[in-house]
């Protein structure tokens, strides 16, 4: 039974049932928190380990560096090693940096503002005429608002499952204004996809106007996988390297899903001469990152596989709230023709479409009943969601009663919503 | 006996007995680095009770902000208020950052570059024409380079003692392309020099052409006295707005040489509407600075008091290398003539003054004989010395009696350049 194959008053009294229960939730006088894509207490706890003292033991890296003092800008050797295999880069691609991935990737193109990406014959981006970036829909209102900030023409290209549309891109990239994109590689935010190798290799591969392109990729989610173990991809350092261009882009990764959001140690990965480049810039800015904080990581987390183990914990947890909000789903709109909902293998996020104009709605809705989401139009470039349709949900946080209730009020809201709208369109 | 009273011969038979010195020095072997102002290994010593895990229990801050996680841009209240003690402000006026305060000075004037200081009619820098900095001297290099980065006019203003040149300044900041001015009011670096209220309050009150004219006030040195207590001083904030500048100056310090450089705490601290401003920008560039340092320093570190009786420690063990480097100068060289230098009262430098023309030579010579000092020229802007004279000495890392042999060899360096450039002139 489709929604859309209902008569009207078929329809209207469906409505009036779903207000029923919509305003037995309202007067539960909920206050839940659905927005934001944080661990819960018990991931946390999952790293107080990492506080331990004996982790610091003689505060001094296997180069024998006293940790406690300034100096060495590009990280210690042991976080070096550790972030590298995380990234899948070499360690003379990589700079371990302090407790933000985020800062990295503004203070990187901060610096292409102002002094420019060090590629021969290019201007700092802060002399050029117009600025235009591409941003994978629906996408990470953060790496959009940066590049809006700096001032950048924003567009939007959609993501199909396996990565962006590529022919699209390709298409803009002739384009010598537009100097790069946005991407999450693995388990997307929100999307939860995976890359193809198939498309890494046309973003590596593929002719650009603008000589200085650069593909900002935000590994985020490398290891963060739900079920048996992360994705298998293409590195997209090592695509570029074998399509010939090298320097086209810069990788980030942290800690902050792994450990303590906030207190973790980040990198950013690329090229020895963009690494080298990026290193010139960087003594101007600062002695150098927090290398306590990267002996402790590097002493708790071990290595790459240490990371594994640390993650499949990760898994347990979150594993039955992906589900839970699927299983919801599933039985409460299945079939109903007015939501689709990804399934992912990993990240952090559901992402959803409801129908066409009924996603703030839907958002509006839910408030009401003391449940916030991440606001309708936040996935996208400007705030704006042309079709009034994605939602990104953030299953990590709540408690899963906490969060199967937030769920539960979601479907009664997208069933409200998407009769008024089908009533509206009956009438038009 | 003053070296300048000399005859020729009395000076080369001198220079001949100082040359046999230098060479048993030179053939010692020794490997001497004196070039930067580091705490040493006991300094950091007094702190290593910082990463106890007692002082995170709970992972909660008194505003029961779980640390571990994601927020709180502005810093934790118990962070917030210690660093406000510490700098003189209120707790509206702060932000707490990461381990860096040289990166909260790069990031605020990147801001300014790219999108402005947020005063109504003034547009962001990389806009202007001509942009021009003023830089005191002797300074410190860290600063200068970021201004000379950015691209501006690097305009250096001589220190005297009790702060800068003010009718030199004064006169400066008449012209609108003088964005701003570098300043350590307490125990300058390299100078040792405390600005004096008086010369306060003419940077506060002063007309400048610029509208958006700023102050960036690094107090890196605001408790790091060497005997009784720190310096007072009229807090610059609290000139600014006497002054009805409310606007004109940002303060930074930082935890670094207090506990750990490089995995300490930093802040910001200016007035409201600057700090609204300063925030509404950061929200594009991160998530927020790490929570779990800042809990473990308010809580080490307790409150002022804390942060003076801690200091206190640091003094006891930084006196006597500071009154050790002045015994040997005033020995060796007390009456020659041909070397002034600073009796500070705190903060980490001592500065020397060798006749016009020597201190390259000086700092060569040293090299020689396996000691580095901080090259000639680097507390000038652009690394340029008009006068060569100018050597920063960091007397805190090395260990006492290497110290003592750093300066004895300087000693010497000093006499030998001293009277080559004598005879040279005599020859003239």
């Amino acid at each position: 039974m489709q929604y859309k194959d209902l008569d009207k008053k078929t329809l209207k009294g469906l409505l009036d049932a779903e207000y029923k229960i919509f305003n037995s939730y309202k007067n539960l006088g909920l206050s839940y928190d659905m927005t934001r894509g944080k661990p819960c207490r018990i991931q946390l706890d999952l790293s107080n380990e990492l506080e331990n003292q004996k982790y610091l033991k003689g505060f001094s890296s296997i180069s024998d560096q006293e940790v406690r003092n300034y100096g060495v800008l590009d990280g210690i050797p042991e976080a070096k090693k550790l972030m590298a295999e995380m990234l899948g880069v070499g360690t003379e691609e990589i700079v371990v940096g302090g407790n933000s991935s985020l800062n990295l990737m503004y203070d990187l193109l901060v610096r292409f503002m102002l002094f420019g990406t060090g590629t021969e014959g290019c201007r700092p981006w802060v002399k050029e005429e117009k600025l235009k970036w591409i941003c994978l829909v629906p996408g990470y209102d953060r790496h959009f608002l940066i590049t809006e900030k700096l001032g950048f023409e924003l567009i939007a290209v959609p993501l199909q499952g396996d990565g962006p549309d590529m022919d699209m891109v390709e298409e803009l990239v002739k384009d010598p204004c537009v100097k790069g994109i946005w991407m999450i590689p693995k388990y997307s935010n929100p999307t939860g996809e995976v890359f193809s190798d198939e498309k890494i290799r046309r973003l590596a591969a593929m002719e650009t106007g603008a000589k200085d392109f650069r593909i900002m990729c935000d590994d985020a989610y490398t290891v963060h996988f739900l079920r048996e173990a992360p994705a298998k991809q293409l590195n997209m350092l090592e695509a570029c390297k074998e399509a010939g261009n090298p320097d086209r882009v810069f990788l980030f990764c942290s800690t902050s899903k792994i450990t303590f959001p906030g207190s973790g140690i980040s990198a950013v990965g690329a090229s020895e001469k963009n690494i080298k480049y990026l290193l010139s810039c960087l003594t101007v800015q600062t002695i150098c990152y927090d290398k306590v904080n990267q002996l402790r990581h590097a002493r708790f987390l071990k290595d790459y596989d240490g990371i594994i183990a640390h993650m499949k914990k990760h898994a347990e947890i979150l594993l039955p709230k992906f589900e839970a909000v699927n299983n919801i789903l599933a039985k409460e709109l299945g079939g109903l023709g007015i939501l689709k909902w990804t399934k992912p293998d990993g990240g952090y996020f559901i992402s959803i479409d409801t129908l066409p104009g009924c996603a703030s709605a839907v958002v509006a809705k839910a408030k009401e009943c003391g449940v916030k989401f991440t606001p309708a139009g936040a996935t996208f470039p400007y705030r704006q969601d042309p079709n009034d349709s994605n939602i990104r949900i953030a299953p990590t946080l709540p408690p899963i009663q906490e969060l199967e209730a937030a769920i539960n009020i979601l479907c009664v809201c997208v069933k409200i919503c998407s009769m008024e709208k089908l009533l509206e369109n009956c009438e038009e």
